[in-house]
């Protein structure tokens, strides 16, 4: 099953591309490869802003991970047309904005990972990096970036 | 108009290549995409140090995110013998050295991206993010690496 | 001589691969790449945690990195089957667990670096940040990601 029909099935719908908040793009393709900008946990009630494990429980930080994701396939889809040129999710960083001492940066990781994986299948399944930062723009909770290679 | 041209059109002078400050190179190609190592805001009176939001305001920030820029830039020509053989900047990580609560990361790195568009025009319109970081070596201000596609 | 011999003649033995802490792969090959995930240092008493500057001193901050290093060659020669199919270390992500005001993240990671330089020689130098990190999975005191050229 493509990607595109994966989505439909599990009945996701993408939000709209996030426009780059600063002088950049959200995507490069070089040499079959698709670089996407950081992108972060933009939802229909805006921006999810806090420290995980502070301002927000773990569980909100899984679910603003996997809001993460949605806006990821958002901008690869704007770039690529459609989410089946996707070929595969070759490396993840995803990053948490969290106090010193919060060490469950994998778990709210993989509401992102999660997603990639229920998309695209196999071809989903990514090298990552998970772990807590000091600052993100916006005091967002999580963001992520992505490179993957496509048709 | 070429890279070089404009670097000469804007009248900036790029600085010394930065020497490694360790165990590794300033810059490495593999398969026609050129890796940069995180470089700082080396000038004329040293590095730019402490944190932005902190000891540095936030247009210093911006100045030395631009210092970074012209860093970067030096260690690409001193690779390539000219920026000219660069043919798109594709991906930049931006660190901030700030606290924790220091949300205007974007607008900081923004100071080393308009630089590149600047130089590289439309190649140089590149992914990135931009993120806070609790250290950064010597305390410099700013750091960034980036992956470029080159001729 | 060949990175297999070189690691004998080291007399260094790798640790068991580490298995993913969530939902994501160890390695993933793509385009002639290949991308390892962040590891730690897993080393035979469990894993090596803490702030280095805090709980750590550089020295032991030293020592985790090399761990963290022997880390991801085990990865890697799982899923190459022999280092000697590496054909460059080009770029690597060194992240230091430490407080704000740790300046010395070059040289902890440069036990990182070191011991790729040993293994693979020229083709071991690689470009490279090395930044501090609010925080990584459970503690831990070093993390490292790769990007490595295979034939």
């Amino acid at each position: 099953m493509s990607a595109e029909d994966r989505l439909r099935e599990l009945g996701l719908e993408l939000p709209p591309p996030f426009e780059p908040a600063g002088s950049y793009v959200a995507t490069r393709v070089s040499r079959g490869m698709l670089y996407v900008s950081g992108q972060g946990p933009a939802g229909p009630d805006g921006l999810v802003t806090g420290q995980v494990g502070g301002a927000l429980t773990l569980s909100q930080g899984v679910d603003a991970a996997r809001l993460v994701g949605l806006n990821l396939l958002a901008v690869m889809r704007a770039e690529l047309g459609s989410l089946d040129r996707v070929t595969a999710i070759v490396k993840l960083l995803g990053m948490v904005n969290c106090h010193s001492g919060f060490n469950d940066t994998p778990t709210v990781i993989d509401g992102c990972s999660d997603l990639l994986v229920e998309v695209f299948g196999e071809a989903g399944r990514h090298a990552r990096s998970a772990v807590g930062m000091a600052a993100l723009p916006f005091d967002i909770a999580v963001e992520a970036e992505l490179v993957a290679e496509i048709d």
